[in-house]
């Protein structure tokens, strides 16, 4: 924009909301418009829920998820198995399995996958924190549901190996999850149908 | 989603980003979980932006124009020449028109256009603010740069009998925007064009 057309407050929302994932840099205009139209009904109670977001949100030390309470909502559900653990590479993954709606188990989110090239070795993971959770006892089977990536099943191998002599039961997807596809972006039926057809590793 | 996997504070974050354009139920989770990760880069000053806009946000008194100071940007800006008014339905059309640079201009912000069936009327609009400000003199032109729909047509012409008499040359947009086409989606080019080839009503 050659000249100004509005103050500084409204300019730095929209380059804010730009970097809003599935917002460009014209829809963060928009947006920002309908949110300055819609103040009351909407940006005012936006931004107080951003706010207390921002204040209150943080990572599980159980199992990774992200909350506003530790341990997390699924970690502290006791209508669910914690004995059936399904690790998962993202915390987006956790909310795509669970709109699934196929198990009622536990959850571990490892925070990314195993990426020589990209420098992300074990130690960047929360691989320390599954296998402790393993060794405590109490877990008798393991859904390894990462990507179907070469990464993603570096990572389960590289878990399986961990687990070595451990008494759980590892399993993963049952193929069904296309090859090189992204969980988050499936549809519940594929993914519970994946869930359900689980096989041995 | 069945069961809970996270905290309310979340779920009404979701929930709210699913009314801003661009974002829908799916989307919305996505940004979301995106924002939470990015806690301190981006939903916090995301929150404050928010927050500041909310506090300070206007509508100017003068042109219709959203801005955070009253008069707003456009009309406290002297470099411009504010005796030619540009006529906008809405302010992501003076946004849009203030992209395509082709001029120098002032603006009015009519918040609409007529519609009968919508019940919306000549004082729905801030067409008696436009009238008063050709009246105070000064303004030696005014282009009416309303949408091309059958709405924005019959706008253009209620405002040119509204200014019967006055001292005032009225342009409109030269043919270019498309028939029936929304200005805020058209390209840079088109606007600038449109607006330096616009004819007298
Ligand atoms: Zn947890
Ligand atoms: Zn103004």
């Amino acid at each position: 924009m050659a000249k100004r057309v509005t103050g500084p407050e409204i300019e730095k929302l929209i380059q804010l909301l730009a970097k809003v994932p599935g917002l460009g840099p014209r829809s963060a205009r928009r947006a920002a418009l309908h949110l300055v139209k819609k103040k009351d009904q909407l940006l005012g109670p936006l931004a107080d829920a951003m706010g207390e977001a921002h204040r209150k949100v943080r990572i599980c030390s159980c199992c990774g998820n992200v909350d506003t309470i530790d341990p997390c909502t699924v970690c502290s559900d006791e209508r669910r198995d914690h004995s059936v653990l399904i690790v998962v590479e993202d915390v987006s993954d956790l909310w795509a399995l669970e709109r699934a709606g196929a198990m009622n188990a536990a959850y571990h989110v490892l925070g990314g996958t195993l990426s020589p090239l990209d420098g992300v070795g074990p130690d960047d993971l929360n691989i320390k924190g599954l296998v402790q959770r393993v060794a405590n006892g109490g877990v008798r089977e393991l859904i390894i549901a990462v990507n179907a990536t070469v990464e993603g099943q570096t990572t389960a191998h590289y878990i399986t190996d961990q687990l070595e002599g451990m008494e759980v039961k590892i399993t993963r997807l049952a193929h069904g999850v296309p090859v090189g596809g992204e969980l988050d972006y499936l549809d519940e039926g594929t993914l519970a149908a994946a869930l359900r057809a689980r096989t041995s590793i």
